[in-house]
């Protein structure tokens, strides 16, 4: 029996210049699109007739950023995801997956690369149905003090120390879903990674648990719209080492930054009238529950 | 409010070497775990009297491996789980994700990686029940003819050409859940290998949607354990090159393989009668429902 | 016969913190270290007794980081490369490669990865002569227009035509070589990591080849001191899409950013009356020529 | 002053398949091209009339493998490059770096890709003379005991402990130059390939720098018209935990596999009587020495 499936073409790499004036702008992006529908036909019998190729759908990523422009990556993403729906009857759903690669100007035509995080928006359709998420991800951040672990479960294979005082490192991956679809996503971009960081600077920690909350809370707290927050944080370990052997003494100074392994807190915050999620976070959501 | 949330340690990395006699063996883990339970005060207040530490978590991992062997991954997953469900009682779920590097044997003890694929188990548990999931991953298979694709829709923006002989390559990630929990997972995981490659090998394919629900149907043949199987495949393009601006033929010679974009072909197949996935494939499998 | 050799601890990855006040400061090092000298006994017969494990390599980085502190990663690997060659007879040269991570605060104590770039230092000492050259390196230039690339070569296998406006892109990997040992690294450092962006926003270019010259002569102009520049520069190509199948145009605006292959352009630009290199480049620089 | 300068198409992805019967055969390849020569025109002015485009290059390598075949590595190396040297007078010197991965067949027309180790080539020409280096790298092997390790320096900062047993794992990259151009290169890597294999296994190492010898010896006598081995070897440390905590030996098992740092142990054995290496190793061996 065939189950839940999905297709499409992952990681189309777009480059928009726009060259509106003197002065070019510019967009990057990596766009995936996932289709869902009508598609038993292929998978038992290889007939095609209900299948929109995927290089007709790089194709379409393409045209349409020439087409319609981009104006914001969950614009373009609505705009595809809703022409697929539409395009042909086998397909039902659509998820279009965008990340953003951010540039800072260095002058009219010329740009650098920045490295804080990738800006992200998974929006799917399904019929007349959208869901929007936005969201960062590989955005590094760091608190040298201010983030304390203790008070933990003891068992037989506890050797940990309680710490008063740790570093406090991760790689923010956090998505955040919208209760509606025409709002100015790239305010509500910078309100809601303005949000991250600030409370992830602002926390006093007693666990990284305790900082996801309190991440998620303030995105929510400065965002209406947005109703529901996830958020993957690995706990990048900074180890202090023990500089006694060489007579030395280390006062939360020298530390090991390790690669693995490492903790993972992932976890969700959302308000308490959030709507049902929908297709927002899989094209398939019951997947589990079979 | 506190949605779903999970926290564990990812990615220890265990070697095992077994020195029973003039010949070792070796075994070599990456493993992950993730807990959930009772975890609101941590979020909430930074109160740790719920956490058992990600650290700890390290420390059973390698010192189960000691007390209790490496019979298989799937054993040693299940031992783990079940472990972390009775460890505290705020931890309510656990679930263990590793993945087993293959070495195939030189000497009496020397060893040289393999690169055929990486095997995988998630081990779940939640209380008294577990679920366990098989895999292997990074297999990368290819055919240079016997694959077909035309028929399909045509659009506006359609202009891939149709093909009744290409190459399809892919790189195979596939995961196969079982319905009991004490059966030789080391025989299971070589006949649903086998039955992978075998049905890759074999069927005419005339979309790579066939020639995976091939793959999926294979391994529910062989192994009759099995009741689910999902596959996730990347079409990886091989385009083949116009060299007649260099006065050259090219009759399915020379081809240049393409990083990005890709298709990525997505699917599960899985028995008429299987019984309800429950946890074997999300530890919060209602999350696109709230 | 034992030819050139080398060997030492690679990629300790250090972190310190520097609480003197309020306001705590944050260095981040990958530090490498590779000693030659008197080292054939432990390759022909297995005899360490002239050997410094890299084991205690890793221990001095941590040891001098507290010891000595880290001003700039010029000085701290000119203070270690010194005290290997000094710590044993048998240790003649020893090299120290610095990457050094950049963050921007957020707060006192509060950091953010910047992404622009790595700075990077290599340092070596052979008996009392040290040789440091400084650079950096995946810092990703993007000009939409002022490059050009016409007149090259035809031959049987050209297809590539000429054009008058393209995207010229690039992740620099840049060293520059100093004559002295004593100057004040950091604004070496910003005065070429400057020059180099400017020569690249400022070239209007004719081959990437013609902007590397100009980057690396910048360099050379900015800073006095440095006597030689070393450019690797891969060609990031931006491929314009032809849009006429869908009916539209596409005048410079749609691109498809490529992976592989790309173009590598690599060249040193030197003082007429830079001294010889020595050690600078290699620890065995006739390696090609025995 | 303009430096030592090169360029060229790097990273062109080819995929040949030979169709010469029932059964299809595969070779899979990563070539890279290097070109030097009469290149101050470009550097300088932008003048690109000495230039042969990288994008020629790249369809040179098609063209060639359709047109010649390819029957080795090393024999389309030579090809390619005393093909670069002659095609315009500007271009002197042409370096061909072929990367070669493995399938297994599964089929007359299947295959699986093998994941130990990648088979190397670098060609060189300048004018008539050419320069051919084989290797491997990315070969993983790991012994789990006849590994000691001291003996060592002491000093300050010593802290490690002398051992009798230890695993050594190390991901081999070897590099041999051969004397002459025109020998059976298939059975010259497999001969090498097995003579490294085997040193590692059979040799009971006080030192990873023994073992390097050992390995580059064995290529030496294995086949003779190879004159020098380079060999990089990383130590990937692997780590006895210590169980005492949780009321358990460790009577060496149980091992945790650290990424970072490693010792890096990198050399090379030749033959008393090599001939000069020429432009083997690199199209500027005089860097260092300038």
């Amino acid at each position: 029996m065939l189950g839940p499936n999905q297709y499409g073409k992952a990681e189309t790499r777009l480059v928009l210049v726009r060259r509106g004036g003197p002065e070019h702008s510019l967009v990057d992006l990596n766009v995936s699109v996932a289709l869902a529908g009508d598609l038993a036909d292929t998978h038992l019998t290889g007939d095609n007739a209900k299948v929109l190729p995927t290089d007709t759908q790089r194709n379409t990523v393409y045209a349409f950023a020439r087409e319609h422009g981009i104006s914001t990556v969950e614009d373009f993403g609505l705009l595809l995801a809703r022409h697929f729906v539409s395009s042909a009857p086998s397909v039902s759903q659509a998820r279009v997956s965008i990340d953003s690669y951010g540039w800072d100007r260095l002058g009219p035509h010329s740009f650098a690369r920045t490295g804080a995080g990738v800006r992200t928006a998974v929006v799917t359709a399904s019929g007349s149905d959208t869901w929007v998420v936005s969201g960062v991800r590989d955005l590094v951040l760091l608190n040298t003090t201010d983030s304390e672990f203790h008070g933990f479960i003891r068992d037989r294979y506890t050797t940990l120390a309680e710490t008063s005082d740790r570093i406090l490192a991760t790689a923010v991956d956090a998505s955040w879903r919208h209760s509606v679809d025409g709002e100015d996503w790239d305010a509500g971009y910078e309100a809601a990674r303005s949000a991250l960081i600030g409370a992830f600077v602002d926390t006093y920690s007693l666990s990284l648990q305790q900082t996801l909350y309190a991440m998620g809370s303030a995105v929510l707290q400065a965002v209406p719209s947005i109703v529901e927050v996830r958020l993957s944080l690995p706990n990048r370990h900074h180890f202090l080492l023990d500089l006694a052997p060489f007579g030395l003494d280390n006062p939360g100074e020298v530390f090991f930054a390790a690669d693995r392994p490492y903790g993972l807190i992932e976890g969700a915050v959302l308000r308490d009238d959030a709507p049902a999620a929908g297709l927002a976070w899989s094209l398939h959501p019951y997947d589990g529950d079979r």
